[in-house]
């Protein structure tokens, strides 16, 4: 199949099958309207890809990593939701939608957060996989979603605003903040696939490079972009005082960083002879404008 | 063992186990200190000490379940930071000392409430216990603490806010906020001993029952209490416009109710020889004065 066909139709997965938990949350209020507000709301779902793709590489069964993928995913739309909260970045536009907050309020907002991020670790175990790998499952995202990966590294986000920081300073921010979990979905599409220790090192290393370049990507974005296509407002960073990788490498150290980090985790796969969609995954997202 | 001195051992275990938890943190901003200023706030330990003593009516070993217990604590501790924020019940008083959000902040708070909410996962699978009962556990405590549990009751019971409510719809708010957790905390606890569904069943009604009535005793206690035993304001339901069950039952209704649920609680468990100390547990929670 080619690239772009086998990325619509893992994306046509996890849609449907997020689609499919979403409906499982019972009535009550309007807790699950909310939940379901951030779910659906149509993102990229790069970090689920991300999942069955190194589950098939390794030779898994797509199908059966969906669990995994989609609790991961839930944990990452949670993120967003308390993100944007008055109390956080104070966000008024997410994927162009109102953010959760503004359409639900506060307290609701707080609540399909905690919500998606409960509920989460019960998606994960409903894996058809064996105990032993969905236990793996659960420490891994635990790991990369607590307080020594991405919530950890939204602390540092916030204490470091106003602040000039040093080039390392915001690597080790954004390694926490959106590194840890995009290693955990490559990681979790590894454990799926019952892959070796080799393996899910493998894939965690070509997600490292993905996740930097992916997060540079964004800074350049926030400066350059187009705020209609982007789906949020142009300058956020700089209007929150935020210290980003454009600040301190210029535009073109950027373009130059974005390019050997792609080729670096391009590299990380070689022994893979499946590697070639994990490959131009790299290069489009290395190359987006959205 | 006296029940006292039992309940004083199993409190300390749990205590000691939650420090070197919370000693595992990594030290990112106010992070850590923020997540263990509430987790080691001294509470009562209910919950905890009910995994720990189910664990050990169905012949478990309770350290065992130290890992369960412990990470079921966590989801609690999280809720009460969670609870207390202004967007919520808006609180400034929690176990005699300044809530959380009062100390580090709101957006530190909701982080660490989310960070406890993430780690009580990776907790509960250090557990040396089988993987498939470990599964078993993530699926309770997320299905206990998610959208269909604990998070549900919350949004239903803001929504409750300024509402007049029946009996039934308190009832039904009060097991889903509370009574969903008391039971998972048995549940886990017959898990850790690998009891039998009989077992499992058993431990659940007695939870159920004790719960409701530590709920409605906590309710009389915001009427009658004493503030200062209390670590948090009297007649703060009243304040926020809660309907409660003093409201509707009356004081010596309440008082009624409470014994009749402490009897049933206790019959739940007639089959099980070793049942004395939950026997015991069911009546001083009953009476309790804070």
């Amino acid at each position: 199949m080619e690239m772009k066909q086998q990325l619509a139709a893992d994306q046509a997965l996890v849609e449907e099958a997020l689609a499919r938990y979403g409906d499982q949350w019972p009535t009550l209020g309007d807790l699950k309207e909310a939940m379901n507000y951030s779910l659906l709301s149509g993102g990229k779902r790069i970090r689920p890809v991300l999942t069955l793709a190194v589950c098939r590489l390794f030779g898994g069964d797509p199908e059966k990593a969906l669990p995994f993928a989609c609790g991961l995913e839930m944990i990452h739309t949670y993120s967003l939701i308390h993100d944007d909260l008055p109390c956080m970045d104070d966000d008024d536009l997410r994927r162009g939608r109102p953010t959760n907050h503004r359409v639900y309020g506060e307290a609701t907002a707080v609540l399909a957060g905690d919500g998606l991020l409960t509920a989460a670790f019960g998606v994960l175990v409903q894996a058809e996989l064996s105990p032993a790998q969905i236990v793996r499952g659960v420490a891994c995202l635990s790991q990369a979603a607590g307080p020594a990966g991405m919530v950890g590294g939204q602390i540092l986000d916030l204490a470091g605003e106003g602040k000039t920081l040093t080039y390392e300073e915001i690597l080790r921010i954004q390694n926490l903040k959106t590194g840890c979990m995009i290693e955990a979905a490559a990681r979790l599409g590894a454990i799926a696939a019952d892959s070796t220790p080799q393996e899910e090192e493998a894939a965690a290393a070509y997600a490292r490079k993905i996740g930097l370049a992916f997060q540079i990507r964004d800074d350049l974005l926030d400066v350059l972009g187009d705020e209609a296509e982007l789906g949020k407002p142009i300058g956020s960073d700089r209007e929150n005082e935020k210290s980003t990788f454009v600040g301190l490498q210029g535009i073109e150290g950027c373009e130059r960083l974005i390019a050997e980090l792609t080729e670096e985790a391009i590299t990380a796969l070689t022994a893979y002879p499946g590697r070639e969609f994990l490959c131009q995954l790299a290069r489009m997202l290395a190359g987006r404008t959205r």
